[in-house]
């Protein structure tokens, strides 16, 4: 937003110095809770907002098993607070929410629709979706205006946890085998974070035909874990072999693949294909993670 | 519970002297948050539970519209803050929870079953639904066992406030036209709150087939507003003429009657039919409900 002219102000949980806030794009940060308190400081400081990106939120299934009511304040509680802000202060705001595929849970097979039966398999993905339905009444009682985007698998340089991440570091300790949980042949949709920035902001700009809406923000190709896998090691050039437990975790559903209807519809392009990405998360771990 | 021979200890929102919640067969009363400390303070001093009726939560669709964050609060924080405490001290007891036919919205005709489509209208049926969810999260997560009771229009002695409450509070200072919202028409499946309480023991004690359920709990008898303001002023013994406005109000569903096949397979039985009901009622009302 920031490369296309915006002044790009932030609220949330992140100790960044304004020189790494800048770097990001970033005109303010403000490192605390999504409240009414830090909202209202921003616009004190900036004006009202035209757009509002609400990224806040559990990001970890097995954080959320772990510590539920942890995942259901960082989803749940800043939602229904930021709702309440934009209500009593900027309702005409239009409101990007990022959520996820998990709301769709475990028992699809094949590309799935926004319209497909949303079942959650774990307190992350049912806090999603309570997020999402907190924005639809929103939406509907006070004329809030509301994209939800369900991001799939984001992989990218900076992400320092997941799948990516944990097999590079194994591959830096050049280990003979590496021990990955699952079955390898779990399908998911992988989108380069780049292009995914690409896409909510073309969901902020573009038409809105109706206040409340629901797209998909996946490419609709599934690769499977075990092909990430191989591709990683290919890149590193490692002769490491790869082993699945084949046990599955829990809330870990075999296939989240996105049908991408929606996006081909707004002509967006998905501009940096797997093998690219995939090559320049290995050459950003290998130049920038440090051990 | 108390009839019963059971020990009832209770938390919430509520000026109770001692004498007053023994009166209501509780042993002990705190007023105040549903939250860890006062929960486990019950446990401290009476040991665990083996039921946990949750009634705590918004009861107003006009005030979740003015307050929408006040009825998430109630609603939605209290349920997860109880979830979080059953899962980490209690999670064998069976939690009995009680929601609104405001999750179904305004979209059905006729007697709604339990599987019909969650279209809620108002904040306070959206966060009644995200209850039922948050429930069926930590069911499906921590083993949690959870019945949802889905009231519809409850009334009884000691109720001050809705339809009943407003229109014997207007035949006491004898106006001579009655003029209500809405349309009249609008159909209601009512019940006696003593039957109620009734249901939510039986629910309490009766088989459970699943760990996670859903019941409504109406009579399957749909009555409308102007019947029952017509009712009330034959039991008044008033010559008032009742008007309506002909407009409905925003999130009031034209009709909301249960399905209620769950409840007859549970052999249960209304005992207070309406007429009577409405008799008590206003009996109540002009010896008790002060000026």
């Amino acid at each position: 937003m920031a490369s296309a002219g915006h002044a790009v102000h932030g609220v949330g949980h992140g100790a960044l110095d304004p020189a790494q806030a800048q770097t990001l794009g970033l005109q303010t940060w403000i490192n605390g809770e999504v409240d009414a308190a830090n909202l209202s400081a921003l616009a004190t400081l900036h004006g009202l907002p035209s757009r509002v990106f609400h990224l806040a939120g559990g990001s970890s299934v097995g954080l959320s098993i772990a510590r539920p009511f942890e995942d259901f304040s960082r989803t749940v509680t800043s939602t229904a607070r930021l709702l309440e802000w934009l209500r009593s202060f900027a309702p005409s705001s239009r409101l990007i929410v990022v959520s996820s595929a998990a709301v769709y849970g475990a028992d699809h097979t094949g590309p799935i629709p926004e319209s497909a039966a949303l079942l959650p398999m774990s307190p992350y993905g049912h806090h999603k979706l309570v997020m999402e339905q907190l924005c639809q009444s929103y939406v509907q009682s006070f004329g809030i205006h509301c994209m939800v985007v369900r991001l799939f698998s984001v992989y990218g340089p900076h992400l320092r946890k997941q799948l990516l991440w944990d097999i590079c570091s194994r591959l830096r300790s050049e280990v003979a085998a590496l021990n990955l949980g699952g079955t390898g042949t779990e399908i998911r949709d992988w989108t380069d974070v780049r292009d995914v920035v690409r896409l909510l902001a073309r969901v902020a700009e573009g038409e809105w035909r109706d206040d409340f809406g629901v797209i998909n923000g996946g490419s609709g190709r599934g690769v499977s874990v075990a092909d990430i896998a191989e591709e990683l090691i290919r890149h590193w050039d490692s002769k490491t072999v790869v082993r699945f437990s084949g046990v599955g975790r829990p809330g870990d559903p075999t296939s989240l693949l996105a049908d991408n209807g929606r996006v081909l519809d707004m002509n967006f392009d998905w501009r940096i294909p797997l093998e690219r990405g995939l090559a320049d998360y290995v050459e950003w771990f290998r130049s920038h993670a440090r051990a």
